[in-house]
């Protein structure tokens, strides 16, 4: 594996540049002294929920609120995710958070059940997305599009029973890379693995793997071991199980519970038992009952072409053949591939967390072909990182060593050691505002100074003008560095100058 | 009106730099040759809509995709916008797309009816959020955060009639800032009005104006001219129609319809035909029956007060009082206000574009409490940019100039002029997405030259590196820069650097 570029590890650091370990128990005293609040008038206009009924303020079930620290690890994720889109020249799309309910139907298989509706308020049938792809195909096929890279960064929505800890919500982001379009074999296919490996170094999440399979092996594997057509469908969602269940588990859901003869369910194992590198492919080839079969032999070679272009971007040894691979959802029709982490972060003392895979994909050839009023398809392929689990697993980190994140960008802190200096801080700010300087100042007439320096330690903002009567007097500003210490005076006229000087330096 | 500082002016210049003419007809040829399409296959699974039913294509009633044109145009709005609210130290917060359908209720008077309601699916009764303020303040209550200046930035629905020409959408974005917490008076009430300001000016939309007034005064005018207060929040939802209606057609609504006597209709329309600076706020305090009403003295003390600040933050002249300016919302408690432009952008060739009100925000001192189980209050005040608007407004500016945007980074092209050499051009695309630079090439085998060189034109990609047979041989790579079309060799261990240094000085 190549050394990441860049762009990753700058904006890495930058993320945990940011962290540092709480300070020392400075704390702000909240000085408050005024309030206008016509309490009579609200208390006619606006009633407490729990005077009406047993309302428990909360979020809805599988959902949640980011706090600001989790605002800000969030984004410095999806600022990398993207950054990688962009550096592949993927293009932006947004689409709205509800569909059409035809729209989604019959695209999920089992897990249509998941989709949440709203409710008939007159007019159309509206389901909230299930994933960011099938609104993409719509846009393709609506927009009449037949060439698109486009990347979706959005929230998705899928009634299922969470389970938090493993990073599960109800609604969550996804980080979708998709290009679309009819184009020489496996190099579109072979980017979007590029680009989950960049992804997932970049993170810096531990040692991963990709598997791959072809949805038309395991269909020729499903017909060479004579399952009939019909249960194409119900055998590969058994195999979809085997990265949680063992293969006794599911062989005996196979032949008890979907009908499977023995023999059949047995031969099946000899196959998706397997996993390996470019060398399984070659031996598959020479499978003496998998060769008789067209599909199986189109996957094949498409993996074999598949494993070239991946040694030439130098990430084969990142990607696993793996027999097992199924992956749930209907619309595949060509190469899948799914990321799992090897193990947890890096060090021995943080808990593991199960969090399962971390970026999954595709071929889907006929999605598109589904919107489209003459059945046109425009071919697929495409990947996903699933961003919750990723961020749950830095939050996870973050937890183990304490570490404290900045979630606000204030550079610099208006000060006063003086009474009635409102008017001289508000003028001064405003200065600072219009010159672009992120600047913050108490909400107070009279604040005291040592209030005022301790809430810059606490929020890590890193310089302070203070003004007082000398200064005004003078003509001058106290600027004075937060980590040092150091006070000195600037003339009035060179403030801003000064200050943004101080800014790019540090 | 202080110039604006580099951040604003830095970032539209990015935004607008990125604009241009589209160039000459270069056109590409959509170069396509293979198709593995199992379409057997694929009709057995996946059946186009059209045979199942009349199905439509399209995105639902009021809501509509953004094409990748339209994201770079909104994330660069909501760049600009997002560095003031950081700027002014705002933190970051996130909440679901939907609540519980109880938090929203008697939140929202007259506008009720246009919440989304979630179908009911068993468990909760949920509702999509009306806008970001509702959940904000259950986000305090529920944490018990009693102090917070935080901004947010996401989609909110409402089951409006939508006139698309207004940029009126069912699905919109919202950008918010608020502070909560108990301060002394006026100080975070000036600062929103400052950052209005900061960003209509940063936008460069043409002259604004803010209105500003103090529910407490409305409600004093009431008291004052005889209204009945069970008819307060009819008669102030006739006020709030000033914007749109004469005041002969709301006086006839009041009386008409709202059973209100024609001289108190009268007295009424005496005040709220007002409008002016604070020169008009010392007359009101001059006033004979209104200085009588505790509430509106305790308004426009607040907005003398509010006066003072923002001539020190140098805007007073943007800053209105309209006592005709009512906001429907019914959860604001003092003061309000509301941004509306006062011309379409500068150039007299566009089209006019009627489109509102583009920020509005004012004081909620109630709502935290209604969620707080003990109903203890937490005064808030915030305000709102209508994004959606605004972007409304660029997009028309863009398409009057037949202005063309750029939808991709990409910096680097890699071209060959050679058959087969799809393996090169993949090692050395690999080497430049490691080191970080965004790269793209041809997902074809054999692509003409030409074609290739077109796409570069066409995208606006400023470099080609070109590798064929003679530039293998000698270990070099030619750097081709696209408007120029000067040709360099480079040995190819020297290309990241060259390029980068190209990249930076561009």
């Amino acid at each position: 594996m190549p050394q990441l570029g860049l762009l990753h590890g700058r904006a890495w650091a930058v993320l945990f540049g940011q962290l540092r370990r709480p300070p020392g128990a400075v704390c702000i005293r909240a000085v408050h002294s005024h309030s206008q609040v016509a309490e009579a008038a609200l208390a006619t206009q606006l009633k407490p929920h729990q005077e009406k009924s047993n309302f428990i303020i909360k979020t809805p079930k599988g959902t949640r609120d980011l706090s600001p620290q989790q605002v800000v690890v969030r984004e410095k994720i999806l600022d990398m995710v993207v950054s990688c889109f962009k550096r592949h020249g993927a293009k932006g799309l947004d689409t709205p958070a509800f569909e059409l309910k035809e729209t989604l139907t019959e695209k999920y298989g089992e897990d249509s059940g998941l989709i949440y509706d709203l409710k008939d308020q007159g007019g159309e049938l509206l389901s909230l997305r299930y994933d960011l792809t099938v609104p993409f195909a719509r846009y393709l096929a609506m927009n009449k599009v037949k060439k698109m890279k486009r990347y979706h960064v959005g929230k998705v929505w899928r009634r299922e029973s969470p389970t938090i800890a493993q990073g599960r919500y109800r609604e969550f982001c996804q980080c979708d890379f998709d290009i679309a379009g009819q184009f020489d074999p496996m190099i579109p296919d072979a980017e979007c693995l590029k680009i989950m490996c960049e992804i997932l170094s970049g993170l810096q999440l531990g040692d991963f793997l990709i598997k791959v399979n072809d949805r038309r092996i395991l269909d020729g594997i499903f017909a060479v071991c004579g399952v009939p057509e019909s249960k194409f469908h119900a055998i590969c969602s058994s195999v979809d199980k085997l990265d949680k269940m063992s293969w006794k588990d599911v062989r005996h859901e196979m032949v008890a519970k979907k009908g499977l003869a023995a023999e059949i369910a047995d031969r099946i194992g000899d196959y998706v038992q397997c996993h390996g590198g470019v060398s399984l492919v070659k031996q598959m080839f020479q499978d003496p009952r998998l060769s008789q079969n067209k599909q199986a032999l189109e996957g094949l070679g498409d993996l074999k072409l598949l494993f070239e272009y991946l040694t030439l971007f130098g990430i084969a040894e990142k990607i696993s053949f793996d027999l097992s691979l199924a992956r749930g959802l209907d619309y595949y029709t060509g190469v899948i591939y799914e990321a799992v982490l090897l193990q947890t972060p890096a060090h021995a003392e943080e808990e593991p967390l199960n969090v399962g895979s971390v970026a999954a994909g595709g071929r889907y050839d006929g999605l598109v072909g589904m919107f489209d009023p003459k059945g046109h398809n425009v071919p697929c392929v495409g990947l996903s990182i699933g961003v919750e689990r990723i961020f749950s697993i830095v939050e996870q980190r973050m937890k183990t060593f304490g570490e404290k994140i900045r979630t606000t960008e204030t550079q610099v802190f208006v000060a006063t050691p003086q009474k009635n200096f409102l008017q001289e801080r508000l003028k001064l700010i405003a200065e600072l505002w219009d010159a672009g300087i992120k600047a913050e100042l108490m909400y107070k007439n009279n604040p005291k100074l040592l209030t005022q320096l301790h809430y810059c330690e606490n929020m890590g903002i890193p310089l302070v003008v203070i003004i007082g009567e000398q200064e005004l007097k003078e003509g001058v500003i106290m600027l004075r560095s937060v980590a040092s210490r150091e006070e000195v005076a600037i003339t009035r006229e060179n403030l801003v100058a000064e200050i943004q000087k101080r800014l790019s330096e540090s």
